[in-house]
């Protein structure tokens, strides 16, 4: 058996997890077999299909009652999300917010919407995010106490913000981090946009950021074809952001006045009908995202140089996407893994570039990323719908 | 008759022009009686909602079919639209771009959203949008030819766009426009938001600007929910449209690579679908709102006082939002009108506040705006569905 190339026996331990699965297996497709179409219709009939209707109302309420939130606030997608969190955070021009090098290119695209500059963090392997030893160390080394708060000895500029990514649905180790955005005076945000379903030590992932954003984007856990939320713990902070997403315009029966800048965020209510839909689903998806889990982790078991990515002892993660690391000793395989099990008809993919590495974030400050470079060369995500 | 008070005389030419219609008349509803349900449940049956999808492709072909423009992306709104094409014609920080002072709060937030400074314009009465003498006169005074294009003698900022709104739908004079962008040297932008079915001397509006935008927001002519749209009449523009409103990715069928700072801004699948039944009925709509706006015309021709706003002669209007201008002598009376129509069901409102009112955009530069501010005191915008 270990005579076989590494990418067939990672191939036949992928189909082994999957048995019974015919055709091409995306990495992840949504499901709607409750009552999407239902409430779509019914959001048709209503005419009520853009910004006032019913079912943005309830699916910010199913959302707040799920992950245990005040209030959560449902936006046009992940991205528009975390921009409007850091505007809230006061994060702007001059400033630095510190963002994983290892999470998708929103996440850092985000902070340069508000004039700032993202800062790269390493991660750890347990969590593939932010690792809070590292970055403490860090911090230490390069920030002192600025008149405004934390600020970088060598730009001179404010470190406002840490983005804590919990990557694949995997939550970070939020204790520590939280201490260290304490000690050194920094916002955290959690991007949960990936974690929808995720619990840190029981609680949903969500709840320690001062605003923390999630994503239902086709890929995602849940789907509203486009869109995402804002999650508070402060009622005004809710209502700010609701605010702000919606052009800021104060309440009146016709006239139109707009108090600040405000951006045209909000999700329409035919995408929130879908969403509700969804939120019903939500528990089952996840029983079976993490039953796909223990078979992926079964039939990986035994294949010599390749681990199968598990939540971390304080978590109980969705498992959005799956993910395999390779050995040092094997992390060479990595593009033919990639191509024989895209021309098995089995999708799977690196993670993403890391941001230092685009071109657009070449400049921007940095520490030093051992950890997610490894990570990048060796990391697989193979497939993950909840109907798999 | 003319013993009435005003207001009894306005609120008794709507019913006129609305004759038969019960109930309570919203300023304009959406109104889904062709396919719409069924291609929505057929991107739910496809599964395919989101990013991949046929639907989003097909609104893009049939929207630049119907407009006469070589390409149209469709974007998640009209906002999204105009930071997209502001983007793209290369405005920026320490630029100002001209907008009118009449207009949704939308046209002057997408030029903050770019680090320019919006820079206030007056319109004229003939077309309600921006008017070219008085902006001619203008750039004259305040102008001069800098290194890097028109610039503002006072503000020392470059002057790099105008955008031109077709207010309520009614085109602007686009000819002595661009011939003012030309000789200033300024990109003409056209904010076609409300203006989708309007046509300019033959041709659809929106082909005029280097790039021009659409809304489909649940109070326009059509709806996608909310929605938008960058039209291009060059291809390369078109692609590089889509490129940054979806994340600049490079095409790879696994790697992740970004190549400048992108937005996530496309519209999802579900709500193409519901754009492409509502494209279908969009002639059958344009007649019948034409249709209400000659009611309505024909309604207060006997009025004194007030003037309901035709198309100017070089336009074919979609009559998106139609308006009436109570003359100077009686425009005391307009907050009776818009309370005595509002209790009794029929929904009317006055034009937005001025753009230079705004606490945001107080402090930016701004011509005298005589002819928007008697406006704003004179205009009251009545109901326009295209089912009335």
């Amino acid at each position: 058996m270990s005579d076989q190339p590494i990418e067939e026996r990672i191939l036949s331990a992928i189909q082994t997890a999957l048995s019974g699965i015919d055709g091409r297996v995306p990495l992840h497709e949504p499901h709607f077999s409750g009552n999407e179409s239902a409430y779509v219709q019914d959001c048709l009939d209503s005419s009520f299909v853009s910004s006032i209707g019913k079912y943005v109302d309830r699916f910010e309420h199913m959302l707040a009652e799920y992950t245990g939130v005040q209030r959560a606030v449902a936006v046009v997608n992940g991205t528009s999300a975390l921009h409007a969190a850091l505007t809230i955070a006061g994060v702007g021009q001059n400033d630095e917010v510190l963002v994983p090098a290892l999470t998708f290119v929103a996440t850092a695209n985000a902070v340069t919407y508000t004039g700032a500059v993202p800062h790269f963090v390493d991660c750890e392997e347990k969590t593939l995010g932010v690792d809070p030893l590292k970055l403490e160390n860090y911090l230490k080394k390069v920030t002192r106490k600025g008149v405004d708060g934390c600020e970088n000895k060598f730009s001179g500029r404010r470190i406002r913000a840490i983005v804590a990514t919990h990557i694949f649905g995997h939550p970070v180790d939020l204790d520590p981090i939280e201490a260290l955005c304490r000690r050194f005076g920094l916002v955290l945000i959690e991007d949960a946009a990936e974690a929808i379903g995720s619990f840190y030590k029981g609680s949903h992932v969500g709840n320690r950021g001062f605003l923390s954003v999630l994503s239902f984007n086709g890929n995602k856990t849940i789907t509203t074809g486009g869109g995402g939320a804002i999650l508070a713990n402060d009622e005004a902070l809710g209502d700010l952001a609701k605010h702000i997403t919606t052009t800021a315009k104060v309440p009146h029966p016709w006239a139109y006045i707009h108090d600040r800048v405000g951006y045209n965020y909000r999700m329409p209510d035919i995408n929130a009908a879908l969403g509700c839909g969804q939120m019903e689903q939500l528990p089952s998806f996840i029983y079976k995202k993490r039953a796909l889990a223990h078979r992926y982790a079964e039939a990986f078991s035994d294949v010599q140089g390749v681990r199968f990515f598990k939540e971390p002892e304080f978590a109980d993660s969705n498992y959005w996407l799956n993910a395999i690391l390779l050995d040092d000793s094997v992390q060479g395989y990595r593009e033919d893994v990639l191509e024989l099990t895209n021309q098995n008809g089995i999708m799977t993919r690196p993670v993403w570039t890391l941001m230092h590495k685009l071109s657009m974030f070449r400049e921007c400050p940095s520490m030093d990323l051992a950890t997610s470079e490894s990570i990048e060369r060796r990391l697989i995500n193979i497939p993950s719908s909840p109907m798999l």
